[in-house]
């Protein structure tokens, strides 16, 4: 099993996911006006967005580390797996969100599980970081922040949300942000 | 990052929002004549033309994008990244657009909102556009037709929605005609 | 723009327009007998798997046909595009196809539905082999029988379905079936 | 028609029915507690992570046969599409039985249900596996355990369902986890 075929069924899996997301934007009932149902809709844009990005970045992720990697093994593949079905969920999360959003209760409900979700998939980031650090799969020096990041801001964003959520979906958009930037940090380190 | 990656998780993307574009054909209700319900429901069947249509001449003029960059960086990833989420995006607005036609009212409505979302694809498409031109990736000479076609059509059809939907609704057609056929004019250009 | 390309892009509508073909089979109603209801789904069953062999045939002719193209162009770039419009479409023909049959009225209305969907498919088909025939892009000996096969029978099949659904039903399967027995026929051919 | 190509588009129907599966868990009503509604959705859970992990298995099974053969022939392309048919149709028996698995009714007939589609899919990997032994394209010493483990365990644990949906559940879990394991212990065998 190589490494090629891997990363073409994970990304089969994650623009398959990201493409769902749609779905998360709910048509509009037929008996209301149209024009003001859509301009209501924004916080589903908002979640369709911010989930948009956040695949986006794990399937950068996924390649920057695949790619760091030497060697890639059948426990991979199924630590792999694990990852892809984490992703594979956050369509439902984010449908889950953009209707609690949009109808104005249970945002919280929605905001935690969306966390812990995202949560899970840290882990099973995580692991798959761990088990390539542990039998020295790595050919690139090892970046704990990246490492650690996910693995703080979703279970931290999760448990915020209990009280706040919106600061929770402004820490989830910015988990995003960071790891669209990061790399460019870390490029900048290791040239230093 | 390669190239090729980012290509392979694009197509994905096309691929996947074309034959998403499908559910925008709504399945007839079970209580009418079949018959006569899938005649009258050819404001989807165009719909669904001109959306796939649309998505085609994008993938096309992706490819030629990236096949004409020298190299591919990790900013042009995530601007890459943007565009995906507007072609993702078809299907929805798409099937606004189907369903208003269908009923006969918010026609206004759904075929500006339709072109709203094909806007901000054009500016996404435009800033990928830019970034090479200004990073001067372009190995083959720059168009400044087809560069500025897409963001001149889609807000103009817009605006034009707003009087007639049936107009704007042609100039959806026609840009995507023109995108069909504008790389052979570019080719008879680079020929002479 | 390179063939590979063009077949990657294919590659992922096929699969895709044929894992979609499941949404044709229908849920069952919470508040009947499980059992009963999903033994009742028998012609939905049915019209999956004519619809999935079909798309499998067509994704193997399709390969077919590029393989022995020397060349291959812009144009065909479309009419290959127009051949997918017609292949993405299947999911909704195929529903349309299942909730007739099985809720018994509609028929004929469905089948002819579906053999006009599929004629324009046939159309478009015939379309890319007209073009290579007249460019000289093919290879390999040309196939009459092969070329026209499925220009007779869908529109055939669709005039039958206005005096039997049964019949056109059976022409469909019949010419899946056709299309995965005849390269072995046509490669006995070559061989002598 | 190369190895390759019928992997690409293998993959691709593996890919998109294990992102579907999304679709089994179902989006609460809008009318009750979220929180407790997303908590009370946990048999829904479950059987998207048994039959991702399913997917997931059967994806890489295909893999290692495919790997194992020297040439791949046209009745194999009609065998792997065979295959590929009941894999795409795991997302509706999973639905099936997560919505009878939460309702709390008629969970034997979708457990049966569900059994009987792994039991086909089962027996298609063993068609395609008997056509390679008895035409001799197995490069690598056949395993007989690999190859009778699924013909024997879906339909004995669908038998099962009959008397204790737990323990056929179970038995689809634990099928799951022995082809994930197994390639471990084969691997200790050929090593020995």
């Amino acid at each position: 099993m190589s490494k090629a075929r891997a990363e073409a069924f994970s990304d089969g899996v994650f623009a398959v996911a990201a493409t769902l997301l749609v779905f998360a934007i709910p048509t509009p009932a037929p008996n209301v006006a149209l024009a003001s149902a859509l301009a209501g809709e924004w916080p589903s844009y908002a979640a369709y967005v911010i989930s948009f990005a956040t695949i986006l970045v794990i399937w950068v992720n996924h390649h920057t580390t695949l790619d760091a990697m030497s060697t890639f093994d059948r426990s991979l593949l199924f630590l792999n797996g694990f990852l892809l079905l984490t992703v594979a969920v956050i369509p439902f999360t984010t449908g889950v969100l953009a209707r609690a959003l949009q109808s104005g209760h249970d945002q919280t409900a929605a905001t935690v599980a969306y966390g812990v979700s995202m949560s899970v998939m840290a882990v099973a980031f995580t692991v798959i970081n761990a088990y390539a650090v542990t039998r020295h799969l790595f050919t690139t020096p090892f970046s704990l922040l990246g490492f650690s990041m996910g693995l703080l801001a979703y279970p931290l964003a999760t448990v915020i949300a209990l009280f706040s959520y919106e600061v929770a979906l402004a820490m989830y958009a910015a988990t995003a942000i960071f790891y669209a930037a990061f790399p460019l940090i870390r490029e900048a380190q290791l040239r230093r």
